[in-house]
């Protein structure tokens, strides 16, 4: 307490306890609802973010429900025209790769970049004529995706200096 | 203010009115506090709750990454033995429904269960001789996962009476 406070008249210092009491109760009852805001806040996170994953993994394993239709398709036609499956398989590997790029991994096409550790993996060297070492010449398993969103780098042989 | 708090003697009521500032103080605090938290906590499930579903389709896409793979070693052997394309194609298969199985969606096998409208999709109703009808006695296309977790119903044929 300061020394002005200490010399308010009795009536004054009555007034004031008075208001400060009130600003007490409102302070208290504000505080009490924001830790159960809070609270509630928390446990709602928990519920939801298992319900999102859920949910997302549904979605994505959706996708590929088509894929596996198809493959049953080209089965089932396989018995009639064993030569039909091939187009079929062809069809069905475009739209898995369709479904890949709509999740926002794309198949890389790497033939003829720079070497980059970031998305490339070097499972061989080899001496090509006239291309600059460094250079991806093969790749071996294609790579999905880029930078943040990099699904699987791809395995690729590249040129090496003489 | 009560009648008995305004009878207290003038010492009495300062040194209330001092701890009373100092509790309307500490309340102040805790108040900001507990909302700076709820604050706090709203931003960062905003940010992990992209992060994980992001994670999760990342982590589902990368689960059919080997069935793609294999789709393109399929075709590239068929241009050596066309005949074998047929057994790579049944190893995909098999592959793509163990992915959907891991993943909570097994392929419903429905043929002679009830019909029922939480996992069946009715296409058509035919008479067959000692069959109960409500059974399924053909599956059109296969459903994936049951319950909660149902990917997709399966759509069937389902016997009639007569």
């Amino acid at each position: 307490m300061t020394d002005e406070q200490a010399t308010d008249p009795p009536t004054v210092e009555s007034a004031e306890a008075s208001e400060l009491r009130a600003r007490v109760a409102e302070l208290e009852d504000r505080w009490r609802r924001a830790l159960a805001d809070f609270d509630n806040l928390r446990k709602r996170v928990a519920r939801e973010s298992a319900t999102q994953r859920d949910a997302e993994r549904a979605r994505v394993a959706g996708l590929w429900l088509p894929v596996v239709d198809n493959l049953d398709l080209a089965l089932e036609h396989a018995a009639d025209d064993p030569s039909a499956i091939v187009e079929g398989v062809r069809a069905v590997r475009e739209q898995a790769l369709d479904i890949l790029a709509r999740l926002g991994f794309p198949q890389r096409s790497d033939v003829g970049e720079r070497f980059d550790p970031a998305g490339h993996e070097a499972v061989a060297a080899v001496s090509v004529p006239d291309t600059s070492p460094g250079t991806v010449v093969q790749v071996v398993r294609p790579g999905y995706g880029a930078g943040e969103h990099l699904l699987r780098p791809a395995a690729v042989v590249v040129a090496k200096g003489d």
